[in-house]
């Protein structure tokens, strides 16, 4: 018997983006002098937009009050913003009851959180490239992934494989890093795909915020049938100079239920568990 | 073959602390007029001390210049916090590498989370009465859990199991909810106990900052041996009026190795694919 995750010997030895970093950084301490142009993780160059100091500054005066402090927050997210969030879905015509919307420390740390709700035995459906923690947040527990390469020949946004695979699958639309988007028409072929063979659908919505068009897709919920096969990851990163503040959201509808066991319960069920939710600073 | 990870199904209903909630707020619903002592989770009562309001200001304003902003922080931590945690260690004569010092969003949040280290056919050890979110985390990953009652015969602080067993094991001192706190000679047979059979304790000292006397541990590291079987997770929240900030730490020892795998390196490895870092506000 084990005592530790093996499968975590599965990973390349480190992570890409620690790699880069490593590799940067012993560049520079060579070669002080020379300028470098970072294209790996990057990084935000610009300080937070004045809204949203002001806004960090009167929660910071909120806590040193007796009259306006807050303690613990919920463990699913402060009721105001989840409303907050339901309610910006109403531009895009997507109805969502706020119980459905989930406070998060940002996209990247929920997306390795959610796998739990999953059996290890499932296996993973990723279209390369991909942002990739998906990969190894996968490894690491040790599912089997099947990539699917994609092009310029499919505009970087394939169709579903021929293959009945359940399984759980990332798409991330706008992508990173192709910047390729999702057509409806294109969407709605993976959510019925995904309600066909039972898979569950990560769609990460990290960079909605980027979209103009009234026709491109920004939430999955958009697409008719989502509302049993997906849950949406998304950020508040990309919008208004948040980026390193540390909160999302994610988004599980009350009709995604696989096993009998409906994945919105079982998250607040790991939410009450194993979290004291997100500062209320930052909320 | 299953979607979902089955051994939610094994909680019970809902989780203590979200049951106990449930339940004041239907009974005050009924009699708006009656006062509640509320014995359960509890909650901060008082705002944060006017040291954290300014230095949490100083660090929005950070923020909101170019020349003094900080982007995505190390996923392990802030590195000025990291070193001024293991300084903080040396006041008990604990050596530590800063690198072994690991800023988490908080105790509760990371003791679930640490258990992705493990293999989840890894029993548990559980001292009750217990933080139950303990028991909870475990069961939802399929773990075995033996329970060693502890009551006024062994001062509450008993000694470790006749049998021989590999285990996680959790060991909470100063304790939630009994107050008791472990000696150093108790400590060491546990330590001596987790070296003999490869088991690793996981030492919440979340309380630690209670404790006044110089002859009780406030760190495993404390005991000789620990720093091949302990992985300590503590908090922020129990000193300067800091709770619900979200902002705690974790010690893993380099020395701490299972089959063949460093801890700290697997650890590293987890928050670098898996996170990315509590907020440059909190740290």
């Amino acid at each position: 018997m084990s005592t530790v995750n093996l499968n975590y010997g599965k990973l390349k030895d480190s992570y890409l983006f620690a790699k880069i970093a490593e590799r940067v950084n012993a560049y520079s301490q060579m070669y002080p002098e020379k300028k470098i142009l970072r294209l790996g993780i990057g990084d935000v160059t610009q300080p937070l937009c004045p809204s949203v100091i002001e806004a960090l500054h009167e929660a910071v005066e909120d806590q040193s009050r007796a009259e306006s402090f807050h303690g613990y927050m919920p463990e699913c997210g402060y009721g105001p913003l989840r409303s907050a969030i339901a309610e910006y879905y109403r531009r895009r015509n997507v109805e969502l009851n706020s119980h459905e919307v989930f406070i998060s420390s940002g996209a990247s740390d929920e997306l390795g959180d959610l796998l739990h709700l999953f059996d290890r035995n499932l296996d993973a459906v990723l279209l390369e490239p991909a942002y990739p923690a998906y990969a190894d947040a996968n490894i690491m527990e040790g599912r089997t992934i099947h990539f699917i390469e994609t092009s310029e020949i499919n505009g970087f946004t394939p169709e579903p494989p021929a293959e009945a695979l359940t399984a759980l699958i990332y798409i991330c639309s706008p992508n990173n890093p192709t910047g390729a988007v999702f057509s409806k028409e294109r969407l709605k072929q993976w959510v019925d795909y995904a309600n066909r063979t039972g898979s569950v659908i990560l769609f990460d919505a990290a960079y909605e915020a980027f979209i103009t068009e009234d026709d491109i897709p920004g939430s999955i919920f958009e697409i008719d049938g989502a509302r049993t096969c997906a849950i949406e990851i998304s950020s508040l990163s990309k919008t208004a100079g948040f980026t390193g503040t540390r909160c999302g959201y994610t988004v599980i509808p009350r009709e995604l239920v696989r096993d009998g066991s409906s994945l919105n319960k079982m998250w607040i069920r790991n939410r009450t568990t194993r979290t004291n939710g997100v500062s209320y600073i930052l909320q």
